[in-house]
């Protein structure tokens, strides 16, 4: 067992990464299985009085989650329009937002994209610094890397889900 | 700056303990910068319609936190008797339930109790099997070892800060 009990070096960085992508797996599962059982009215509802609704909430978890795309290096994001409305201004802005529907499938694109991306990175460039932090910082912080998005990502998506549970009968 | 780009795997270790910690952590700061904020009148009020008071997930939080003691070998419960009354029952069943102030005291002895634990934690230690998983499925299954446990529970307090958040003005 000792080898089990006390894995290499290199075992431990494939089970650590399996760890974070498992996590950010089960989060990302729970919030689409809520997002299919929410419809399209109760999304539209308050999360509670004077807070965030459903629809604002899904459009924040879609521009968060897109602009992750360009963060890890993975390509430019989809729906760069949602910054504006979802993440830049709060959900009582004037800002027309777009149909739950189309919020729907933007959500549905950015995570598949992202999975995509996730599932063929290679265990080296997840201890690589992710593009918003510089060469000279990361020297001085190697923990600022991209696996750690992931892991600051999947807080912030749970945070987001526990209000979203409220719209749920 | 190449051994910084890629360190070894063993630099890796440490580095990705510290990235799991330093989000727990935050997490855990930005839960107690939260709790000071709210006045036990606050925590008295629903987070939402018909949902949970801040006052039971205070206490869930302080029952749950208090239960990693054991499963990550840092010793017994400090209040085994908080699980009845907050992870095996809801808010609303008739259990009488302790007062704001001692949940407040709780929370933080059991929060003082794992810092000190975490932070006397050996690297090689975080990598060895938690106490809920039988050695036979660990060596199956590596990755359910202390380490994730920390991960597991920042993503879940992330959830329900997310919820007590409606209780600030």
């Amino acid at each position: 067992m000792e080898n089990i009990q006390t894995p290499s070096a290199t075992d431990k960085n494939q089970v650590f990464i399996k760890m974070v992508i498992s996590n950010w797996q089960v989060q990302n599962s729970r919030f689409n299985a809520l997002l299919d059982k929410l419809s399209d009215e109760q999304l539209a509802e308050e999360t509670s009085p004077g807070r965030n609704t459903g629809v604002y909430l899904l459009g924040h978890m879609a521009a968060v989650h897109d602009a992750m795309l360009p963060l890890l290096g993975f390509g430019d994001q989809l729906y760069p329009e949602l910054e504006e409305v979802f993440i830049k201004n709060p959900d009582k802005s004037d800002l027309p937002k777009p149909a739950t529907s189309a919020l729907r499938e933007y959500w549905k694109n950015v995570s598949q994209t992202l999975d995509k991306h996730i599932n063929e990175t290679e265990a080296e460039e997840w201890f690589s610094r992710h593009n918003s932090v510089s060469e000279e910082d990361f020297a001085k912080e190697p923990h600022r890397n991209k696996l750690n998005i992931i892991i600051n990502r999947t807080n912030h998506l749970s945070t987001h889900m526990g209000q979203m549970i409220y719209l749920s009968k």
